[in-house]
């Protein structure tokens, strides 16, 4: 039976588990039985904001399995003419497609969207709430760097607030015993928590006992019209750059979710540097999805 | 050889019969012996107006059969830079494209277009007069439904002027011997038909005889600023809704080629209700495309 | 080992004469067999500048040695958010994509790209400099006509300032051992090229000693308001029309790139006529593009 990802907390730690240990088996897989794995199956992309990396990131990993995509053109789309999308996703479904992506502006709308379809839903970001993919890269990247992360230390810097990447790291990462510090200044900070999991505005004093840092995107002109965010003042507490990273101890590892805002959030000294694991997290992007997809479809048709 | 399918009519009676009988059969072909039917075989999609449903479920089809489909984007194309429409269909033939699946807003597009190509065409609908496909899956719908159609009464309803899909339906309809109503406020009804086709403006009187009804889409703002249609008077006359569903006979069932708009030309509780086919005429869209393309191209290549 | 294809020069006139070697054995080849050379092989579409031709032409090549692409979406991506090309290419490549093909409106981007690229760099057109796998088509168009090009004498006539066409045609043919003209009016002309390349603004004179002659696209707004180029003058000195291809040797051809502006530098006669080889450019194109992919990605994954 198909199966929809909408976030980590439906998941759980045990699902969770089960899809970054397949990930890792997927790896070893010659590429002839990896593509017997989802065969035949269909996949639509309803990506209605834009998104090249994850588009891709998810076709690819839909090749890796043997399925197929078809890019749903959101704007040349029935959408435009008036449908719902209700009758949108019955309509593709009744076209024997076996699941959707989905890329979305509005919270909601992946769970609104697995109540009408039939077929897998995949969240492949929604509002500011969940991007759950991210959040198994990120946890998977994290694992392969340090191991068992029970008590590990992690902290999440920027725009937490309207970050679904912040949002899903926060789920994967608790899930997984890591102590987690959302690290924002008070306008870009969530107004809620899950238990156990630290707010706070300053950076400096954590970096000493930190094992890894995620450093989120800032969306400059979204940032200063909504907020009116100290640009410079943000870039003087919070931007990760060699010196900080200094400060930080031996081992501890740099993650971004990209696009990077370089000079803004981060120096290109430690993008590129030998404590960046942004390129890592990338390539996890795609074998986590490949896993998602195998999970969520239900073997070859 | 490859073949074109420009309009129904001169598929004829025998070719019509002949496609919906192979859509029947492929459900039945297991997909590894499905996708051989043509395989390697490399089409083109010329849709040049927007259309969302119809493209994915071509797409769809040539993936059953084992063709594969590259998207001609019109807009970033050389038609924009004056090359005339014969040169960019003799280019992509060069490339040993074996066919075509041409949307156009003008009617006559498709018979142009077959006269300068070698491979296949296929009308995915054109201007007002013709969208072959789509009269072929309400056939297979209708036959699925009530059997051998003979005799059967068939209502079309709505802007019958302006539809590409009542025009093809009624060579489809006419043709399986079935007897069609045309039925449209007299703006919107076209002005002249194939013989034993019949018109009316009157929808209420036919309802306790028909077998099928098939709701057209009310295109809103074209249809006001034309012939400045009352809509509300349209709604009133003709809306299919549940207190007219009653009056039409058990058994009978309701067809709509999408997308719809609620609420004007039929309501949410006929739409969503057990006498509704329209998601059974999209997944004989995709089966009855899928018959058309084996039947135009030739084989595997 | 991925290659890169950036310009004709730094393939040589060995690597040249491989590349349409292996292109003319490819034609013989089964279609299974083909499509197990590049096997697995991802490639990422980067058209920066649109075009259709090149790019179906290369999908199609891609397919026949079964590699497959991915169409990068210039306008909806990570750029517009401000990312540098230069994480772009990394992010893309992270996700184990194993080659770039790459069009863009400025000269030197290939070779940025392939700086920065692991995977294979293939050159699909860049500002006026280079165009690779044109020069390809266009050499082995004429070998299949003229066989051994040495000593033959081709002219490319039109606006070869802008042309890379032509910059890239010199190369290839100059190689074979061809004595290229280069025919224009002194604002179209290029201010420096390859020792024993000829340059000239009188094509009347030429005409009977002529082997092949390749006519390039006049860009009509752009050299309007660029050079303020006499158009009439051009069609009245330059146009290939009946009586001018009437005073070259029998057995000469007619090569474009097209897309053709018919009635400026060429009339209809000449582009359908006898003497036309357009369409087997187009042919020859996809033939070369997957020679070239072949080549430049490591055989199968």
């Amino acid at each position: 039976m198909p199966k929809d990802l909408i976030d980590l907390a439906s998941l759980g730690a045990a699902g969770i588990e089960r899809i970054l240990e397949r990930a890792r088996e997927l790896r070893q897989l010659p590429r002839a039985e990896r593509e017997r794995l989802c065969a035949g199956r269909e996949l639509v992309h309803l990506f209605l904001e834009p998104s090249t990396r994850t588009r891709i990131s998810f076709e690819l990993a839909a090749r890796r399995v043997g399925a197929r995509v078809i890019d749903f053109d959101g704007d040349a789309s029935s959408l435009r003419k008036g449908e719902s999308l209700s009758d949108t996703i019955r309509t593709i479904e009744a076209m024997e497609v076996d699941g959707f992506v989905l890329r979305h502006g509005e919270d909601d709308m992946p769970r609104q969207v697995a109540e009408i379809a039939a077929g897998a839903v995949i969240n492949a970001g929604a509002g500011t709430t969940a991007h759950p993919t991210q959040g198994l890269l990120d946890r998977l990247t994290l694992e392969e760097e340090l191991g068992d992360l029970a008590g590990r230390r992690i902290a999440i810097v920027g725009d937490v607030r309207h970050s679904r990447v912040a949002a899903s790291d926060v789920v994967a990462l608790s899930l997984a015993g890591a102590q987690v510090h959302l690290v924002a200044p008070p306008e870009l900070q969530r107004e809620s928590v899950p238990d156990g999991v630290e707010r706070g505005a300053e950076l400096d004093p954590l970096l000493p006992e930190l094992d890894a840092i995620v450093m989120l995107r800032i969306q400059r002109e979204r940032i200063r019209e909504e907020v009116s965010l100290d640009l410079d003042g943000f870039v003087e507490r919070y931007q990760l750059h060699a010196e900080r990273l200094g400060r930080m101890p031996d081992g501890a590892v740099v993650l971004h979710p990209g696009p990077m805002n370089r000079g803004v959030e981060i120096s290109d000294a430690v993008a590129d540097g030998p404590r960046s694991r942004i390129h890592d997290q990338v390539r996890h992007g795609v074998e986590v999805r490949a896993a998602v997809l195998e999970h969520c479809l239900d073997g070859p048709r």
